[in-house]
Order: structure tokens, then C-alpha cells, then sequence
């Protein structure tokens, strides 16, 4: 290290052949050398392909000199709400009609995992409608997302169009989760379509669990491990056999302790509420997934909570 | 529910006086309604100061028909590197020479944590170039870091230009983590100055705990619970005595298990290698703490794994 040498010049005269230096502290062979390969060795993949930039990524392409690289283009994602209920944010409803909420929650998650949402408005409950707008966005997008209406009318709409759309048409039309009860997954003409619950909750959080996984399948993603947090649940929480829940928690952190041993207790409190209020996931930091063996969770029981 | 019920026109003949309907199954006063106030009260807050827009938030916005809102300016954050020895990452590096890691890992932190990055380039190792340079870029930005290069020259300049550059200056010279030991922590004219160790691994791992938080606090962002994991730490892990230090781990998942019960473990293995390996870092899922009061882990302790 430089600052444990010092230049000697014989003679007080310096020149280009006295110079020298001394050296205060031995030095051991290989010492603050950093040899050739000892980061990354020549032939190594240093980023593989589907892996996601972060911070420390980027540094060492930088290192490396490696100022350009090809990523993945963005996932289209296009977004239909239907219901003849259901009105732009910017309107007042009347009685009997709700705000469109889906459009904006979903493409809010969409951008944030990697895609680029495009928004093909309201459309109205009426077959070639839907079915004329699912088109249109299949043309343009990787990947359509049909938000329902509440209204009965609509029930059975999304995965008409989807039949219509292409072929296989819709491969799972209900699945048996809480939220989350009425969700369509389909392929048209090679082209991922889901249908979602209008329930502003239920689009979310099947969002969370559909969508995301969709867009990181298609740009090629290699999964990170999740965001968890083990906390000690603080009620007893019941669930039905055989079916799957995703309940939302708030998380109390413990104190600030020692750290490194992981003995402070985080504290997961089930929120509850209806289960179409969009406030009721405002208020949580994740999400509390019961299995369907399992009948309930009791009180101190410990929990694997994902992160919103 | 609108399926529940059928429309009776009486003799076969429609009209505005025989719109009765039918009712097949009963109804519980108040059932499938919600009732104003039951989402949010009048006079409630919503989205308190500070917190910030998931989708979820954006959702609960939309329900209420707010969509115009104002939020934080992002914080600018100035980046100066430093050391006649760092060079561009698109020049190739001679012997002595580096090329410049920290001031895109560190942007790129920056940017992912709500800030916006200006990099004003490799300084050299002169006092009033960096004293100017810093100057410069403490009047258009709210916050500047000087990563310090690794040649013995300009190992105090960083604290130096501190003091020259406004009142208090520097405050902290020299912290007890590993890595970090060198960062400078000041404030000149009510602006934060941050000196980072010049090793791109301190560099970014001190970015993760100092300059984030500034970063959150100068926004004034209200903390969410941090991304941690707990997991098995596979081998031991000496420390020292009364020193914090942050090891980079990889994890590995359980097995897909029955979940909601945090039964599955996952399993910490830290990287080692040279401290200053930029490559250590990219292969890290997360950095695992060790308390300064510990003098090590053992193999098959339970530990907590912070999220990169």
C-alpha cells in the first residue's frame, strides 16, 4: 500500500535512477492483488439470460466494460373493464354504479412488474362489444386481462368471448381460492387471456397471483426468491376445507433488537371487511395465504406472509 | 341478487303498473349492501402524508373519484467519482486502473428507491476539483455522494472538501461495519454530503443502508416493513467483536411446501471472496447482518436475510 512506502532520493538530488522506495511494513506475495479471473473467469456467464438487472448487475457489466446489453422488451398487457354499472373515476356514480377501479389497481401492478399496460376503457355488456374490444387488444398486446362486472349479465360473458376469440379458448373457468372464486384463464390463438372477478379486492389479489406470474413467464424472467415475512399471527382465522385463502394482513414490526438472530417477532393482524373494499388491501402490507388442507390458523401460530 | 329473482308480468301483458318481480331465495335485511361509511367514513384519510401509491392506494383513489393527487418531488441525488486511477466504463483499463462501478450501481439504487441521479463524471484527485465539482453539484442537487477513489491520496480529501464546503460539515468520519469502514457522513448548508468507501462492494452496500434512508427521509416517505427473509445460515460465520457486518447470502428456497404455515425452510449460504468483487454482490440474493455484539454465527442458526 502506498501509504506504507516513502520515496528515497540519495543525496537530496532526484533523479531517474535513484528512484526508489522503502518499505515500512512487510508485504506478503499476492497481498492487495487481485488476480487475473479471481472475480469472473474468462468463458463465465456473468449475467445469464432471464436474470434481472439490479444495482450490483450493473456493476459488473460495468467493470467489464460491457456498456450495452439487449434486455427484453416490456409485456403489452391490455385491460377491459366491463359492466354497464361501471363508470370512468372521473364521473359520479349514480345509484346502483361503482367507479372503475380494476383498470387502474391492475395496470398500477403491470407496470411495476415489467409490463406496459394499455386500457381499452369500459365496454358495455353486450357480446360482440366485448368480444370485438378482447380482439382488437389481442392484436395489440402479449396478453389481454378482461376485468368482469358485477352485474348477472355479465357472468358468464368473458369466457363466451374467450370461446370465440380462439382457439383453445378458456382452460380453467373458476378456481377455488378466496378471493378469487370466478377467475377465467384461457389461451386464444397462442395469446394468454384472463378473465378477473369485477370485485375490486378479488382483481387484485388474482392479479397478484395470475398476472404477475404471466408477464415474468413471457419476458423470461428467472423467478427471485419472494418478498415473505414470517410473523406470529395474532387471531384465530378460519378457512374452509379445500378451498385456498389470501387473507390481508398489517404487520407490526418487532422492536429494533439485536438483529442477526432473527428473535424479534413480527405481528400479522388480519384486516377484515368486506371482501369487495378496496380499502381493505390499501391498509395491508401482504398477504396471508392459507392452504386448502388446512381449516383455519389459530392464534400465535407462525405465517408466511408475502408482500404487497 | 339480480339471479335470484325473476320479473312477473301478469296475463302476459306488460307494462309499467305490472313490473313486480319474484323473489326465489331470501334475503337478510342489509345483505350483499354496503353501507355508506362501511368502506371509508366521511372525514377519514385515505392515503395519509408520506405513504406511498401501490396499486392498491391507487385503487382506493379511484373508488373515491380522486384522480388528481400531489406527490413528493423525486430527490435529486448528485454522484462525484473520485481517483486519478478510475477511468469510463467504455475505456479499457491499463494496469492501476479501474473502470467507474460505483457511480452506475449507485444510480441505479437511486433511481429504484424514488430518487433521480445526475453523475458528474470521474474527478481527479485534486482538492479544488473536487471541492468545485462538489460545490456544483450541492446547487442543483438536495443531496450528493462522493465515492472516494482507492489511492492514498485521496483518501481524506472527501472529508476535507467537507469541511470546506459549508457548515457543519462532516459528522461522522468512520463507522463500525464491514464492509463501510470509511464512509463519511456531513451536512454542508443543509444538504446531506455522503462519502462511500471507493471499493464498489462497500460502495453499494453502504448505499443500501445510508443512502436509501436519506433518501426516503428527504421525501419524507412513512417506512414499510423491510423485505426480510428468515432462513438457516448453512456455515459458520466468524465476526468481530464490536463490529456490524453485512455478509451477501444466497438463498435457496424450501421445497414448494404446504404454506400459510412457515413450516419450509429456507437455507442462507453465504459468498465469500475478496471484499471489493462487484460479482460477490451480483450473486447475492440479500445481505444477512450480524449484530456487533455477536462474535459470529453458527452453522444452522436461524438468521435474518435482508431482501436485496
Amino acid at each position: 500500500m502506498l501509504e506504507y512506502t516513502q520515496r528515497i532520493s540519495r543525496g537530496g538530488q532526484q533523479s531517474a535512477r535513484t528512484d526508489e522506495i522503502e518499505i515500512f511494513r512487510a508485504v506478503a506475495d499476492g497481498e492487495n492483488v487481485i488476480r487475473i479471473g479471481e472475480d469472473v473467469a474468462q468463458g463465465q456467464v456473468v449475467q445469464a439470460r432471464g436474470s434481472s438487472m439490479r444495482p450490483a448487475e450493473i456493476g459488473g457489466l460495468m467493470a467489464l466494460g460491457i456498456v450495452r446489453v439487449k434486455v427484453v422488451r416490456k409485456v403489452r398487457v391490455g385491460l377491459l373493464a366491463t359492466g354497464d354499472e361501471v363508470i370512468d373515476p372521473r364521473q359520479a356514480p349514480r345509484p346502483g354504479q361503482v367507479r372503475d377501479v380494476n383498470s387502474y389497481t391492475l395496470s398500477a401492478l403491470i407496470e411495476k412488474s415489467g409490463g406496459l399496460a394499455k386500457r381499452y376503457g369500459i365496454v358495455p355488456d353486450k357480446f360482440d362489444a366485448l368480444k370485438n374490444a378482447a380482439a382488437l387488444g389481442l392484436s395489440e398486446c402479449d396478453l389481454i386481462i378482461i376485468t368482469a362486472g358485477s352485474s348477472a349479465s355479465t357472468r358468464d360473458m368473458t369466457a363466451d368471448v374467450m370461446r370465440a376469440l380462439g382457439a383453445p379458448g378458456v382452460l380453467v373457468h373458476g378456481i377455488n381460492t378466496r378471493p378469487g372464486k370466478p377467475t377465467i384463464l384461457g389461451v386464444c390463438d397462442s395469446k394468454a387471456v384472463i378473465g378477473l372477478p369485477g370485485n375490486p379486492v378479488s382483481a387484485l389479489v388474482n392479479g397478484y397471483l395470475f398476472v404477475v406470474p404471466v408477464i415474468e413467464k413471457l419476458m423470461g424472467v428467472s423467478p427471485r426468491p419472494k418478498a415473505t415475512v414470517i410473523a406470529r399471527l395474532t387471531v384465530n382465522l378460519p378457512s374452509q376445507a379445500g378451498r385456498e385463502d389470501w387473507w390481508p394482513v398489517k404487520l407490526f414490526p418487532p422492536p429494533a433488537g439485536r438483529g442477526g438472530r432473527g428473535e424479534g417477532e413480527t405481528q400479522a393482524e388480519p384486516i377484515f371487511g368486506k371482501s369487495n373494499l378496496i380499502f381493505t388491501l390499501a391498509a395491508a402490507d401482504g398477504l396471508l395465504r392459507i392452504h386448502p388442507d388446512i381449516t383455519g390458523l389459530s392464534a400465535g401460530e407462525m405465517v408466511e406472509v408475502y408482500l404487497l
